[in-house]
């Protein structure tokens, strides 16, 4: 017999790899952190002394989500702002808020949360882009949970950092110390957008992620108005700076991507870029709908993102892949577009690729991390079972999710997280609200 | 002191009558099935001696959430066709699938689940459109739900009825004995489209619909397809034969009314007409985005429903109402439309207007029906919070429901059902899952 740190014995195994496969009768043996094998409940039991032997016997077993585009620490801005033009959010409260209270103690606490929610709904690993980059490491290495932190670049002054320069030296620190070989941590650089950067900033930015060779991520394309704007300001397109910059390549993830015209998509697929779709922001902001069957047919890597909780407002994945779904089929005019499947692989596969995990994360195969995650069906919402992948992406609400493990530690067990004083965040989050809350006008007038 | 049978204490009051108003420190005494007082908690505890205390220190009290449409039996074909185009899936597996297992057995297996899951999730009315509607009736009647019952009428056969004249007798019977005035049960007529009805048998369901003051709903302009079939086959579009027949008046109720033309639009709202707007629906069978926000300001009563299990695939109110909001966004190219208010006052009163039960249902009110819900924010997701409904419309689960009321009778307790054996319900969808699908092919490919 051989040991095992876990034998996990779902009813079903959605493996995601290879595509449209559900097991069943199967077991999955999860050892140093990783999968060690996917076979036959029998064969499991005569090959396997496991030291936790994980029984869900109404269960899917599915690899964790990823999360593509976040802004974790804007948790504490949740419902602070909503039903507004995305000038007046950002300009009237967002930011304003930011100026205010972005510290090192509010990126801490308000990723924290971040990180709870998520594993409590079936993310094990989500993509950040915030102010205090080297904080959201330092929560996801204290909470075990798996992230990939970019670091934020822009021309503006934050409480962060006051330049380019600033943004990039204290990057290019992260990448050194202490997360160069981390087992959780990796690293990047995310301009916040082209109207955020001069093109000297973006050249500077070029030079340093080839020599470090990070992958970089932007917000592009977001809104017709940030296109119009650029035009207007700079002759160009959002898209063609960035391209003139030589920073369209296979380490970029496109943020949104929205607009995008029928050469741009071209030039996306050919170049190997990414796209993170963030279908409950883009609705939420007016921003209008990313045109996903399209992009897929094109060769694109689709990702899936909730964005920040400001603009969503849950960092649910599952509700993400239903949106990303039900709306994908409305935006190619076509029911049979975006299926369950497809939604399935963007939040998974999708995501590990665009975050450059994808020989790590993203799917059950044998010797990957073991990110995995437990869904149980002995709901009435998803009852009867005809299809488990159409359950999971129709049906499903993240609460269903009773197990995650990241890396093989077991984060979350029959739905109560084993490492997080819940309580204590939610304290630490109501303290947040009342001190941000006295300093903003539309919830003083909404009180 | 005053008896009342429960005084419920939670954080937060939403009664969304008057609008806008969310309450601290108040407690809602029910009396007899109907609300008694909304008073602060001191007044209260001077006022009443109640029977029960409920306390929810952490928790939002509001109207229970009222679905104006929905096929509830069929949740015993969730997952059975998704990604499908609308005539493919109505023609190649619904319809096949009902033809031959619809029977009063699975219609009462398949509304009890619907309720049960209704229930679980904030809904405490539901109007339904289904075939054996004095079976949904009973149903409905023994687990103390409160329903909306419509009897489908059409020309084609079914194994409920083999003409438009038998389910209008069907129908009229039904209305007579034994929901004549029934505390729980009210009646209506549901046509079940435009090309599903001869002139002859509109003709013959006004002339009852008049007799008997009953409501008419009906399946309409929900396609394009729809409309231009119908211009095809009879020289007008749906709602002209509607208004022909003389059925466009204040006791429509037009389901889904995704295409409509301005002049159907001002004739709508002049006639007092009713939508239920279904946009999770609308989306998976790519049939296009209702303008709800040029609805509404044209002075249309908008609800929300669901639709049936097969076409969504939950019965989840509160996904609804988000995806209401999000959607109505990006349909009306407007951040500021749709805000969460709208959202739940479609999910309420809109509901509770079109169903003919305002007077009664959807707001709290002192006098009215104790129709009521708890939501508990203590979750990751819903904190922290500046603004109670912008919680409630973009970031609360339903499954937070802790509990619910019909009619003041405690259906919910603490996340419990009082009066559904769950595993029961559960056990016999399986078995119809099992019986189903060894019928459909589909099913079987997906094995």
């Amino acid at each position: 017999m051989q040991h095992c740190d876990a034998l996990i014995v779902p009813r079903w195994c959605v493996p995601v790899v290879p595509a449209g496969v559900v097991l069943e009768g199967h077991a999955v043996a999860v050892s140093e952190g990783r999968i060690d094998a996917i076979l036959p409940l029998e064969q499991a039991q005569a090959r396997y002394q496991p030291s936790a032997l994980i029984e869900r016997p109404d269960h899917v077993l599915m690899p964790g989500l990823v999360n593509a585009h976040t802004h974790a620490a804007m948790t504490l801005f949740r419902g602070l702002a909503d039903d507004m033009h995305l000038e007046a959010w950002l300009r009237q409260h967002i930011w304003p808020a930011e100026r205010r209270w972005v510290s090192a103690e509010l990126v801490r606490d308000g990723t924290e949360l971040a990180i709870a929610e998520m594993l409590r709904g079936g993310t094990t690993c989500f993509g950040d882009q915030y102010f205090f980059p080297e904080i959201v490491a330092q929560a996801a290495t204290d909470l075990s949970m798996r992230a990939v932190v970019a670091t934020p670049v822009a021309d503006f002054k934050s409480s962060w950092a006051g330049s380019a320069a600033e943004y990039l030296q204290k990057g290019t620190d992260l990448v050194h110390d202490p997360y160069a070989e981390h087992p959780l941590i990796t690293t990047a650089f995310a301009p916040h957008s082209t109207f955020a950067m001069a093109d000297e900033s973006f050249a500077a930015l070029r030079v340093l992620a080839d020599q470090l060779d990070l992958r970089v991520q932007i917000h592009l394309h977001e809104s017709a108005a940030e296109i119009r704007e650029s035009l207007r300001d700079t002759g160009k397109r959002p898209f063609a700076r960035l391209d003139h910059a030589g920073l369209v390549n296979r380490s970029l993830l496109a943020v949104h991507a929205v607009h995008l015209d029928d050469e741009e998509v071209d030039r996306l697929a050919a170049a190997g870029v990414s796209m993170a779709h963030c279908p409950k922001s883009n609705l939420k902001l007016a921003n209008g709908v990313a045109p996903v069957a399209k992009y897929r047919s094109a060769g694109i890597n689709v990702a899936l993102g909730t964005d920040g909780a400001a603009s969503n407002n849950m960092l649910d994945m599952f509700s993400e892949m239903q949106t990303a779904a039900l709306l994908g089929k409305t935006a190619a005019d076509d029911a049979t577009a975006v299926s369950a499947q497809d939604a399935l692989d963007m939040a998974t596969m999708g995501g590990a690729r665009a975050l450059r995990l994808d020989r790590s994360i993203g799917s059950i195969e044998q010797g990957k991390l073991a990110d995995l995650v437990c869904v149980d069906f002995d709901h009435f919402n998803t009852r009867p079972v005809y299809d488990v992948v159409s359950q999971l992406v129709y049906a499903t609400a993240s609460t269903q999710v009773s197990d995650a493990w990241v890396g093989g530690r077991h984060q979350l067990e029959n739905g109560r997280l084993t490492q997080i004083d819940g309580h204590e965040l939610v304290a630490r989050a109501d303290e947040w609200r009342d001190r941000i809350a006295a300093s903003d006008k539309h919830v003083q007038e909404v009180q």
